[in-house]
């Protein structure tokens, strides 16, 4: 069976969005510092139908967030682009018409929705019943292909306290944002075991992969 | 000038001492997990008065925590072993008669004391005055060397905050400790950038080193 996991990027003091965010600005103040490292990058290029870009040492986690993928689990928040119910016209995502994932999306949300298809593959479908039911669902559509955990950090955290997640990624960047949104925190009631499996060291960033041992 | 820096162990989530410290677990539920990477070490070994030992990627981290070095900075809870004035007969110190940094070792604590030289050219010296008093005073002696700041969170914290600090290391260990001590918080007031010059793959532990530019 397919793996769970997600490759999540992370500022040193351990946040993956600065404070103050809003629908202008999702990833807070300081944010967008963390995402530097993926912008140059062909494979990041391609799967948002931008021409041109590098290679570097961070490739291979790009294409790896994409390969091997049969469906994603993403929280409310990640998704957008406000708290509580859902507005009219309803909010359809950060990423345009053709958004990178071009497979299902299952949104955790407690505010009940239609299937949104998108251009390219990419459908989100909207779990009202947590994130235990969007990951069986992400199982039925999956099969044998792995589950990407897109964020943000209360699904993860969920997760992993569930005991669900297989491969934990953290793309380390030297930045401090000082507050807000940590990656890792309210573990407390279960603390999974890693083992750490692979370090990549690229320009600007760490990327540390860790399987969890069960 | 010798630079300012410290190279210290968290657990993936962050934290340099789990929960319900004291003084005889004094890293908290979880914290001896954190320093496993090291205890191998025969650079370590040496350093603490024991025979034996292996050499790995590691091995650089534990030569360069006292390669250099002409002094070296405390906070008192590192110190330890109770918070307060200091009883009789007054705490030492956990590493025995003979601690493993064979310098001047600057305590910044509220509580003033005479200097406590041990065996093997350690002398505690306690300042009352903050971590820039203690700084100065250990630039004094240290002169063109570095000075290493050992922990805890606090100390290292204040110094970040301050503008103090030229090299920041980590080293992630692939453990959650879920609370307690983190090592980079209440840093909103000021946030060092950082550049990120080395990555160590080492067993069961990752080590990265950053420079903070000015």
């Amino acid at each position: 069976m397919g793996k769970v996991r997600f490759s999540v990027t992370t500022s040193l003091d351990g946040f993956i969005a600065g404070p103050e965010q809003s629908e202008a600005n999702p990833l807070g103040i300081g944010g967008k510092d963390l995402h530097q490292w993926v912008f140059p990058l062909t494979a990041w290029r391609k799967s948002h139908g931008l021409p041109g870009g590098e290679e570097n040492a961070s490739t291979v986690i790009v294409e790896e967030q994409q390969h091997d993928v049969g469906a994603y689990v993403m929280g409310r928040n990640m998704f957008g682009g406000y708290p509580g119910p859902w507005r009219t016209p309803a909010w359809k995502g950060w990423w345009g018409d053709d958004p990178p994932f071009h497979k299902p999306v299952f949104v955790v949300t407690h505010h009940a929705r239609e299937p949104l298809t998108m251009a390219g593959g990419t459908t989100f479908h909207f779990v009202t019943e947590g994130p235990e039911a969007a990951l069986r669902r992400a199982r039925e559509t999956a099969r044998n292909q792995d589950i990407v955990l897109t964020g943000g950090a209360n699904l993860i955290q969920q997760c992993l306290a569930g005991g669900h997640v297989d491969e934990v990624g953290v793309s380390v960047v030297p930045v401090f944002l000082g507050r807000k949104e940590r990656l890792f925190a309210n573990l407390e009631r279960s603390l999974p075991r890693l083992e750490q499996i692979r370090v990549i060291e690229a320009p600007g960033v760490t990327h540390l992969t860790y399987r969890v041992v069960r």
